[in-house]
């Protein structure tokens, strides 16, 4: 971190990647809508823009949320842990959908529990609103 | 993975050191608790047992919450994203304080914008609920 990198975003705690896991939450709902990393750098224009920019780990750049879908997330309040080391983005998710099926939520499979654990299984219960394909033109 | 690992623990994605993050949200009012890592052992007990076990990566061992606290989080249902690689935990928080610092949330921080983004600052804006001394004596 540079002298000019202001105090709070020195009070953030990376990992030896330089990186941060950041959950996002409807503002109004609650519902969890996805976790995604941040970098100081996009940490910093989100926190500037009011606009939810992470760091693609597989694209290996900045990713302003919503750039391709339109699906942006407006900052309403940010927030960190005990331990400085996750954020939490309270947004309002634009057009409703934060994950790239086209549901609302990135965490749309539950746990079904079978009396015998191995054959509990994952099970979708959260339904598409909208075609990726007519998301990602 | 052993020829004994369960269908759907094989599903989740563990990152290099084995681990994946877990979400805590209080299943009734929506609040997100707190993040901690689980490995698969730690998994497999908490889908098994239904409370919240994780793994400490200061103390590296299991960590059962709530075993010195007695703030133990049961598991009312547990979701998986869509990339496989972070799990949410809709949870009873027992006790109503999830933190060690005696809050109900580890996420008590809010970041106060300053015109000047360089002033910016983390309020803690949430109560202490109960002196951490007397939680862990």
């Amino acid at each position: 971190m540079s002298a000019a990198t202001p105090g709070w975003l020195a009070d953030v705690k990376f990992d030896e990647k330089g990186l941060i896991p950041a959950i996002s939450q409807d503002a109004q709902s609650g519902q969890i809508l996805m976790v995604a990393w941040m970098n100081a750098e996009s940490l910093a224009e989100t926190a500037q823009t009011g606009r939810a920019v992470f760091w693609s780990r597989s694209r290996k750049r900045l990713w302003r949320k919503g750039e391709e879908s339109g699906h942006v997330q407006r900052l309403i309040e940010l927030r960190l842990d005990c331990d400085g080391d996750v954020l939490l983005l309270k947004v309002e998710q634009i057009g409703d959908i934060a994950c790239h099926t086209g549901r609302a939520s990135c965490f749309y499979r539950r746990l079904e529990h079978a009396a015998d654990p191995h054959a509990s299984n994952w099970v979708i219960v959260d339904p598409v609103l909208k075609d990726p394909e007519l998301i990602y033109k």
